[in-house]
C-alpha cells in the first residue's frame, strides 16, 4: 500500500459532473481493488474553472487597489467549495472522505498575502484520518498566516499545495492531473512531432517551468526538488482510473539520482536537450547611451529590484561613442509600464539618452541536463536560428539552459527549427519518449 | 458614541454595486459625522441573493443524502465572499475594515451541522479591533464546531449571527436591514392599509415570526429576548444612510419593560392585537375512529415527536360511534409525506380507520400583548370570520396569540377581515403606527 497525493486542476473539477469523474479516478486509487487501489489518498483540488476569475473580478470591482488579506478571504472560497463537493461525491460512492481547509490542517504560510509561501503543513491529524481509511480532500492554493488569516499562494498555487502536502505526509508519489497528459519536448500545439517525456529531472523541469512551460507552477517544482517528492503529471481526461497508476502514460519528475539509476539501467536515454520552451510574456527595454562608468548599471537595476520587478536577460552593447554603452534587458510584460515610469523618473541620475521598449518579443529556451557534458549546445542553437534568418536579440544561459530573445512573430518557426536541430522530433506525431 | 451591529440580507448585497450602497450606509454610521456617525460598528452580511441556492444545488447534485458537515463547508463560502468584498469596499472608501470569519472570532456553535445553534461568540479580539477604529465585517450564518469544523445555522441564520454578535459585544442596538422597511401589522401585499409598527415587544415578535411573518428568523428573536438586545428592522433600500439612525422609520423590537415605559410615557398606544400573520406551509392530518381510551393519543404523537416532526394544532372530536374519536392536527407541509408514512406503518397499533390529509390549509394568527388584559379577543376573531362564512377547522392559543386553521383559498380574505375587526387599518394606505 502506498501513500499518494492526487491533485486536480480547475478544468477537471468544473461542475459536479466532472467532479464525479474525478471521484472515480480517486476511488480507483483508494479502494482495495488490486494493483492500483488500496492506497492512502489525499486529494488536492483547485477551484472550478472560471470561478477564481469571477472572484478576482469581484475584488477588482470592490476595490481596484485591493487589500490582499481580504482578497484572499474572497478568492480562497473557490477551492473551499470544490473540496466540500468532492468529499460529498466520494461519500456518495461509499468512500469515507472529509475536507481539510487550509486553516484546519493547518497549512502554515509566510510572506505576503495573495502570494504566500508554504512554511509547514501540519500532517498529524491528516495522517491519522488517512490511516483510519478516510480520503482527505484539501483545497489547494490556500493556507493560513501566523495571525490566523486566510492566505493564498498565487495563481497555480494548488500545484504547490499538493507538493507541500506530499512532502508533509512523506507520500510515495504526487500525481498532478491536468488538461495535458504529461510534459512534452515542446508545446505539441506548435510541433506535432513533439514527444511526451516519461522521466525528467527536477532541475530540468524547474528550468522549463520558469521559461514558459505551463504544466506546473515553478514554485511547486522547486518545493518537490527540495523535499524529493516524486511528481507525476498526467491527464484526468484520458484515464477513467481503471489502469494501474504505474503504467499510466504521464511524465514522472524525479531526482537527478533516480534519473542516473534509470540511465544506468538503460530505461532512459539521455538527450543533450530535453525540452524547448517559449515565453511571449517578456518585454525588451533598451536604454541608449548610458555612461560607461562604474556604478552606472547599478543605477538602472537597483531601483527595479527594489520595486520587485524581475529583470531577466541583460546585455550591454558598446555604443557608437566612446564612454557610452547601450543597455538591453527584459522584464515581464505586466511590469513594463511600471519599469518604464520608474526609469524615466531617474533619467538624469542614470544619464541615458533614450528609452526604447518592445513587447513583441519572445524568449526561446532549450533545457537539458545533457548540456553539462556536451559542448556545442549553444552553437547548434545559434546556427540553426541563423540558417532560417532568425535574429537573436539577447542571450542568457544557465548550467542546463540556453535562452534567446527573438521577434515574437518568429516564435513558432524557432521552436520547430530547434526541435529538429536537437533530434527531438518523433517518428510519428505525438509518440512517446523513453 | 454607541456600539452597533448592522446586518444586511442577500438582496442588499447582491453584486458589488449593491455592496457599495451598503458600505455607504455603514460609513454613515461609523464615521465621525455628527448625530448618527461616530459609532463603533460591526456588520453582519448574508451571501449574495441566489448564491446560497446555487451552492445548495451543487451539494444536492454531488450527493442527495449529503453529509451536513461538508454541506456546511460548501454553503458557508457564500457569506465569506460577501464579507471580504464589503471589507474591500469600505477600505476603498477610506474606512479601516477587516473581515472576521466564523472560525476566526470564533463564533462557537453546538448541535447539528447545517442547523447549528450559537453557543458563544468570543468578542475579545473583535472589541479590540473595533476600539482601534476598524469596522468589523462578519459573515452571517456560519460558526465553528467544537472539533474545529465549519457549521451553518440554517436558512435565515444571519439574523441570529447578528443578534449573537450584538449580545457578545453588548451592542446598544442591532439593526437588521432587509428588503422590507419594518414590521407591519400584517403583510402589506395583502392589506394595503397595513401599518408599520414602530415598537413591538420581543414576545410579540417571537409569536409573529413563528407563525409566518417572514421578517426575522424566529431563533434570532428568542436570542435577542434572552440577551435583551434591542433589534431594529429597517430597509437598506429606502435609506442612503444620511439621516440619523434614531429617526429612521424602522421597527424597534424591545423588551416588555422598555415597552411599558413607552406606554407610560404615552409614546406608544397599546393595541389589543399588534399583528396578524398567515402561514400556508401547514398541512392538516385527520385520523378517523381512533379508540377513545387512555394512551391512544400518545400512540399517535410519540412517534411523530421521535421523528422530529413538529405537530402544531391538535383537536379531538367526538366520533359518531361511542368509544371512538377523530383526531385532527397540523404538521409542516414539508414533513407531511414522512408523517403519513410513519402513521400508516402504525395503523394497527394506533387503531384508526382512515388517514385523511389536506395541504390546502392556512393558519391565521392574531398576536398581541394586549390580549393578556383584554377579554374577548378570540370571540372577536371567530365572529368576524363566521360573518364572512369562513370555516374554522382548528384552533390553538397561547397567552398572546390565537391561531385558526382555515381553507387556504380564504387566506387573504381572513387577514383583511381580521385587520379591520381589530381596528388596525390605517387612515391612509401604508401609514405609520405609534
Amino acid at each position: 500500500m502506498a501513500r499518494i497525493v492526487m491533485k486536480f486542476g480547475g478544468t477537471s473539477v468544473a461542475g459536479t459532473e466532472r467532479i464525479r469523474r474525478v471521484a472515480n479516478i480517486v476511488r480507483a486509487q483508494a479502494a482495495g481493488n488490486g494493483a492500483a487501489g488500496g492506497n492512502q489518498v489525499a486529494v488536492v483540488v483547485s477551484a472550478m474553472a472560471g470561478e477564481t476569475d469571477r472572484l478576482v473580478n469581484f475584488c477588482r470591482e470592490a476595490n481596484p487597489l485591493y487589500d490582499p488579506a481580504e482578497y484572499d478571504v474572497v478568492v480562497a472560497s473557490g477551492e473551499q467549495v470544490t473540496a466540500g463537493l468532492l468529499a460529498l461525491t466520494l461519500q456518495a460512492m461509499g468512500c469515507p472522505a472529509r475536507s481539510w481547509l487550509g486553516w484546519q490542517l493547518p497549512v502554515r504560510t509566510f510572506s505576503a498575502h495573495a502570494n504566500a509561501r508554504v512554511d509547514e503543513v501540519d500532517a498529524a491529524r491528516l495522517l491519522a484520518s488517512m490511516a483510519a481509511g478516510e480520503i482527505a480532500v484539501i483545497p489547494g492554493f490556500q493556507g493560513v498566516s501566523e495571525d490566523q488569516r486566510i492566505t493564498t499562494m498565487g495563481r497555480g498555487g494548488s500545484d504547490t499545495s499538493a507538493v507541500a502536502v506530499a512532502a508533509a505526509i512523506d507520500a510515495d508519489r504526487c500525481d498532478i492531473y491536468t488538461d495535458v497528459d504529461g510534459v512534452y519536448t515542446t508545446d505539441p500545439r506548435i510541433v506535432a512531432r513533439a514527444r511526451k517525456i516519461k522521466h525528467i529531472s527536477f532541475e530540468e523541469m524547474l528550468e522549463l517551468a520558469s521559461v514558459g512551460a505551463k504544466v506546473l507552477q515553478t514554485r511547486s517544482v522547486s518545493l518537490a526538488m527540495k523535499h524529493s517528492v516524486r511528481v507525476q503529471v498526467l491527464s484526468s481526461f484520458v484515464d477513467d482510473g481503471s489502469p494501474p497508476a504505474d503504467t499510466l502514460p504521464g511524465t514522472m519528475i524525479v531526482s537527478e539520482m533516480e534519473m542516473q539509476n534509470l540511465l544506468e539501467e538503460g530505461q532512459v536515454e539521455r538527450q543533450t536537450v530535453t525540452g524547448i520552451a517559449h515565453d511571449k510574456n517578456e518585454a525588451r527595454v533598451v536604454l541608449t547611451r548610458v555612461p560607461d562608468k562604474p556604478g552606472a548599471v547599478a543605477q538602472i537595476f537597483s531601483p527595479l529590484g527594489d520595486a520587485g520587478i524581475n529583470v531577466d536577460m541583460i546585455i550591454q552593447n558598446v555604443g557608437r561613442d566612446k564612454g557610452e554603452t547601450d543597455v538591453t534587458f527584459t522584464v515581464p510584460q505586466a511590469e513594463l509600464a511600471r519599469a518604464q515610469a520608474l526609469l524615466e523618473d531617474r533619467q538624469d541620475a542614470i544619464g541615458f539618452n533614450r528609452l526604447i521598449t518592445d513587447a513583441r518579443v519572445a524568449k526561446i529556451s532549450v533545457v537539458g541536463m545533457g548540456m553539462k557534458s556536451h559542448a556545442g549546445v549553444a552553437a547548434t542553437m545559434f546556427t540553426a536560428l541563423a540558417d532560417r534568418g532568425i535574429n537573436v536579440q539577447a542571450i542568457s544561459t544557465s548550467e542546463i539552459k540556453v535562452s534567446v530573445l527573438i521577434d515574437e512573430d518568429e516564435t513558432e518557426l524557432a521552436v520547430r527549427v530547434l526541435h529538429t536541430a536537437y533530434g527531438l522530433d518523433a517518428q510519428d506525431p505525438v509518440a512517446e519518449d523513453a
